[in-house]
């Protein structure tokens, strides 16, 4: 410890894209500040990057840098790795391997944790290094920290994340400029929001990555990616945005979690959320998390979810943990997952079908007399009940939009009836299905 | 610590009222879920208040409860004081005499905290003792810790908080429905968001504690209370709301600290924001920090401020966090105030006469030609310049009131100019002034 104190932590860097370079930055630019928070310098022993143009017009000494990421993750030296390779191919290798050199591993790698995640902590466990993984859910945001710590007190009951930003921003265009989702897709694309190929973002997988940490960390169980419902945003049209600005709400892609008696719900949708909830106000590509607890109540985080130097402000975050430990020879004070691993056991995850809420539909009818009545007398068979209709004209020619809100329903039966509507002779179109979440009863 | 691991960590709580109470309430009702996080249990040895009637409906046997607080800051078997008694009466003494001993301290007193600090944080050191305080802050919110540990990359640009749920309450309900100062406090009491004598929250007293606290935090620098100026909200009036919320700004008591130069300025007075800024949506009692960074832009936390579970809450994650380092022996593993001491030295407070900001003023004119003419030719003479007028009628009888955005100016000459302008004989009462913070743009 008193080696760290003197001479500094040395950190080994996998991989310097974007953030990789932010963090080189960052590490440079506020050293000085660094140093008097943590109390001991955290230097960059080590960059590995395939791609030499990646070190170019950053501070780095020709000592620092590597083509050879195995070379860091080896060095007895480097008792800290930031891995910001992504993926999960050799990224996995490395990880697993710097965790079985029982090294303290930094990462911001959601798909490789959500996918992997039983063996990766396996290897931190039998190597006896740390895992910090702050930067990997909400960027600069404190999640990880909030869920680990903060609410330690609390049994939480619910969270509601904005939790990726190519996705907010596509659909703050739409709703703010009433574009098409393809247009809005270009616009993100065009201002650096959304990659070249969008399909994580869009589908809703990357979300449901994080969702399943924050799962993991807040109910105290395992999740698989499989158990968690997703649907992406790409079906959806300004119509019904506007639609559901109309009845008072915003449509937000967001990850859902609660607890629902034993069990725990999990899923990712687009879902319409009322005007004066925090998260309706989280425009761009901001990403921003509600967290509910039995004490706590609503506590809402909101920052920059991606992006070079919020996600280095993150994996400093986490240095500044691990260093801070290693002085003081804490070393796992903190289990990665947040609870002691006897206290860990699988909560059974609601299926989909099972999950009950509030349902905007819309359909496409012919203007024929008579339409409602079998429309409600559907719905009725399956136990749903309506809570208001609207028949809509603006924007739209041929047949007749009629949009309707459900009461609580369950999902299976909104399913079984949406495919009954589907076959009548007086619907045009498959009926639309959003999401309803009505927050303030939860909390 | 394998003590500690085995039986358990005694906590000693004085003063039993709301907070403690919630505190007794949270850690008997999450007691599994506390021990599954923290990996001991957390146990009340002995609860202090000195009116009995204090326990009533606690779950707590006799041989818990006291009215001799010494006792319990004096028992070598409690190394955990938690101090809820609040002021700075006894509590000084108490709090003293706990660090002194040596005992870890976790307080929400943040009017101690704020004036005695100095005192409290020599005798933390001589102690060697801990001394945790997120309740003091933010009730349920990770202020304390997003300042002391997320943020430990970043250089601190700037802070704006909603730090008072009182103050917040009083605001939105004469926004929401036009109520007089007098009436909407009166709500606040009858509601239970008031206390009796609401005086140290209404002059903006408490904010001020509160921004303090988290200058020291964020900037790594002492400051005292009387650098830090305040303005309450008992002046404001409903008509000033409306005209604030046509020109499209909600007012806000806000806590406001920024870096200027090698200078911080700090400052607590009712302030105009943009209706798109988050903090513009934070009703009712609710409070909201938004934090800027060199690296993570804003980050900006939102969650109830006050009350009993909600303040437990945070309490409870400090017990997490001192459980934690008694158990791995990670004593000081962060510094009190989040910088090392060496590191930390005096910064200049700018005088509030050298801020530089927009304001908003509001006249009471006689209906006489050349009024404006006037009043521009003050504002000219003393280097401010307006950027909008409008002259109202609504509301309101007698002398007519004009409104003035002015660009940025600095305090010295708006004081200056406005004292002239109360002197002139075509205006009938002392001007109003309100500042404006556009946040965006030091972000």
């Amino acid at each position: 410890m008193g080696k760290v104190k003197e001479q500094g932590l040395a950190v080994g860097l996998l991989g310097c894209g974007t953030v990789g370079r932010g963090l080189v930055k960052l590490l440079s630019q506020n050293r000085q500040l660094v140093q008097a928070r943590v109390g001991a310098p955290l230097f960059l022993a080590k960059v590995a990057d395939t791609n030499p143009a990646a070190f170019e017009g950053l501070e780095l000494d020709s000592s620092q840098k590597t083509g050879d990421a195995l070379s860091i993750v080896d060095d007895p030296r480097i008792p800290v790795i930031v891995e910001l390779i992504g993926g999960q191919g050799v990224a996995k290798d490395l990880m697993l391997r710097a965790l079985g050199n029982g090294k303290t591993v930094v990462t911001a790698n959601k798909a490789l944790l959500a996918t992997w995640g039983r063996d990766i902590l396996e290897a931190a466990r039998k190597g006896g290094g740390e895992l910090f993984f702050e930067a990997a859910v909400g960027g600069c945001m404190p999640v990880i920290k909030t869920l680990r710590e903060t609410l330690a007190g609390n049994r939480i009951l619910a969270l509601y994340g904005i939790l990726n930003g190519t996705c907010n921003y596509i659909l703050s265009r739409i709703t703010f400029e009433n574009l098409s989702f393809e247009d809005a897709l270009q616009k993100a694309q065009e201002a650096g929001f959304a990659e070249a190929d969008p399909f994580l973002d869009i589908s809703g997988g990357d979300t449901r990555h994080k969702l399943a940490l924050c799962v993991s960390l807040a109910f105290g169980t395992p999740v698989g990616l499989e158990d968690i419902f997703v649907e992406g945003i790409s079906h959806l049209t300004p119509d019904d945005i506007a639609f559901a600005q109309e009845f008072g709400y915003r449509v937000k892609l967001l990850a859902i979690a609660k607890r629902t008696g034993n069990a725990v719900q999990a899923r990712v949708h687009p879902t319409m959320i009322p005007m004066y909830n925090m998260l309706s106000n989280v425009s761009g590509p901001m990403n921003a998390l509600t967290l509910v607890g039995d004490a706590c109540g609503e506590v809402v985080l909101y920052g920059q979810g991606a992006g070079m130097m919020p996600t280095a402000s993150a994996v400093v975050s986490d240095l500044a943990d691990a260093a801070r430990n290693l002085l003081c020879g804490a070393h796992n004070r903190i289990p990665i997952m947040g609870w002691q691993e006897r206290d860990i056991s699988p909560l059974p995850i609601l299926p989909m079908d099972e999950v009950v809420t509030r349902y905007y539909i819309r359909l496409a009818a012919l203007d024929r007399p008579g339409v409602l009545s079998k429309v409600a007398g559907v719905l009725g068979d399956n136990g749903i009940s309506i809570s208001s209709v609207h028949q809509k004209g603006r924007h739209i020619e041929g047949p007749v939009p009629i949009v309707l809100l459900t009461h609580d329903a369950k999902e299976s039966n909104i399913q079984k009836a949406l495919k009954e509507i589907a076959a009548l002779a007086v619907i045009a179109a498959d009926p639309v299905l959003i999401r309803i979440e009505e927050e303030d009863e939860t909390a």
